[in-house]
């Protein structure tokens, strides 16, 4: 037995020796039974380490012990999942103890799973259930336009029978400025959301199409556009919207089986992803019949220059236009102004005002609400 | 003008305080023309920082300026993908300035792309090329076996056409201790290399299917049985063929156009995927007529008690079985045995011995070089 334990020892001590790090010393996160989650980092020399909790509190300081171990335990948090970063001496870190983190392009975050009930009156969409579960494709194409290699995302839905007749409708569903376009499965959970409202007969049976939402992607730099330069923010809108029309739709229209009509399409997204949303959708309505913008941000109040073509009578072919942001969000200003427009303008649209702040707590309820309005 | 920087500022703002980390203060890394790299990481307080590449040298230390940001350059590098690992004060970080990282339950390692050429007489396999691409399908579902949700990953072929009538081969891609089942595409760029290899006809079309390798999960614990009991490594083999033969194969010879037949099927993998093709495929001849193992590590000296029923009589069906490892590697003496041990059984098999450790660049290698092989 000593002979199988060192052959053992063996296997560890090469995956070590590949990584060169040594294992996490510490548990974090720790998810206490009554909700409170104790976070851990180690860094004996730091000066300062703090915990930024997805949301918009403070950051939670961190107390060091002998061990040169910070950590802090939160109150008891709702069940959920959140992201969050380690602070340390103004260092923005993932934690090192955690396999679960965020995909993004300019921010660190891992993740935390408050569980909560999967299955019975109160249960969460976002859980997990022991439901069929649909699947994600992930494509790659070079991007004519952009002039790239870029990738987009489909989910199929449980029973999607790619050998079949039944063809589908499709919500084409947009990330966040600094998200990759992964962002709504990993982070936003959308697939297990899907999974779980059609298990109940909560949303129809759709597809979701997530693609990559940069027309320009310069403006991730640090120095880009966002911060200086209008034109790159215009650019990245507009060749966004050319790829979509002109690149992703027809691939997934020549891929799968789907309604090719604007009543079966639907457009939606988060942050630079709901202007997106709103500038794609608003200003092609012979190709969208269904438009959701979720704490958008990113379009000017200048709205009769953004949508010069939507007025009452254009507008009357929508089946759906829901703009939602929470209260705690910074944008709640700019889509209150917007949707006082839309009223001004006589454009049916459903007002949304949500508790919480430019968070993906506010955005996975987001999705289960608008989902389960589309295409009735 | 003026209004309209300000909507964007806020929108940035308001990503900001969703992640409330400060954004990246350094570039890191930097791949220089001469290919060099330099490392950089911001740790004012820290005393000792270093930075470990994959593969078997020491960690690099780093050398702190008056703005506390530590630094090293490296000499030139071949053209590859390393993971490398930012050791500040003896713990193990992702570099908070890198996007890139690798999917790893145990290991924290960023990931620096030093390029290649993706066309001409020196192409590099790993390197996205402007050919057709297959797709990569995230299958998700109950393991009655294990009893936890899990999922498997599906490449199909550039051309696969779900409703057409062509069937392909298999091959059944296994990743190592402590991956996750998306390291082969992530961090083994498996589908870019197969997208290379069939576009030059130097591969044939097949699919790829690349499952959670774990039986049992908890041997991912750190006080699990790799350190204290071989039981629950048996059960991890045991259970992970099992879960192979009985959920994942029905599965995708359910869902995908395959041919369902030994000569059609082939599995390898890499470490404890290595280990775990040599026991499934080995063990169920009449499953496989392709075996490969790269870097192989978790069976025992025991050869004929690993093995019972393999002989030159039953191993006469087998077409490949391709036996590799690095020879900086720590497991080379068991795979050099278990080489000895083949030819004593007079069991045809093919020697591959390479330089490098126990790496991904000499999995990549391994998979390129196997792949091109099969179903001949």
């Amino acid at each position: 037995m000593r002979q199988k334990f060192c052959l053992i020892a063996i296997l560890f001590l090469a995956a070590t020796a590949a990584s060169q790090a040594p294992p996490p010393l510490v548990v974090s996160p720790e998810v206490h039974a009554d909700r409170r989650v104790t976070f851990r980092f180690r860094a004996p020399n730091d000066k300062e380490v703090a915990v930024a909790l997805e949301g918009p509190g403070k950051p939670l300081p961190m107390q060091k012990d002998e061990q040169g171990v910070w950590s802090v335990t939160t109150e008891p948090l709702a069940p959920d999942y959140y992201g969050y970063t380690i602070i340390a001496d103004g260092v923005g870190l993932f934690d090192p103890s955690n396999y679960a983190h965020k995909p993004n392009f300019l921010y660190r975050s891992s993740e935390v799973h408050v569980p909560g009930p999967a299955s019975g009156p109160a249960s969460l969409s976002w859980e997990t259930g022991d439901v069929p579960h649909g699947e994600i494709h992930h494509h790659f194409y070079k991007s004519g336009i952009v002039g790239d290699q870029r990738g987009f995302f489909v989910y199929t839905p449980p029973g999607y029978d790619p050998r079949g007749k039944q063809a589908y409708p499709v919500l084409y569903l947009l990330h966040g400025f600094s998200d990759d376009a992964n962002a709504w499965t990993e982070v936003g959970r959308a697939n297990v959301i899907l999974d779980n409202l059609m298990a109940q007969g909560k949303a129809k049976p759709m597809l979701v199409v997530m693609p990559l939402g940069y027309g320009a992607p310069e403006v991730l730099a640090p120095d880009s556009g966002v911060f200086h330069d209008r034109a790159i923010t215009e650019r990245n809108f507009d060749k966004f919207r050319e790829t979509l029309l002109g690149e992703v739709i027809p691939r997934v229209e020549a891929a799968y089986l789907v309604v090719k009509d604007r009543n079966a399409r639907a457009i939606a997204g988060l942050s630079m992803g709901g202007a997106e949303s709103l500038l794609t959708g608003l200003n092609t309505l012979e190709k969208f019949a269904w438009v959701g913008a979720f704490s958008s941000g990113g379009i000017t109040e200048e709205f009769d220059k953004e949508f010069p073509g939507l007025d009452t009578k254009s507008a009357e072919g929508l089946h759906l236009l829901w703009v939602a942001c929470g209260t705690d969000d910074r944008l709640i200003d700019i889509n209150r102004k917007f949707r006082a427009w839309l009223t001004s303008k006589n454009i049916k649209h459903v007002d949304i005002e949500t508790p919480g702040a430019h968070t993906w707590m506010v955005w996975r309820r987001n999705l289960i609400e608008f989902s389960s309005l589309l295409f009735r």
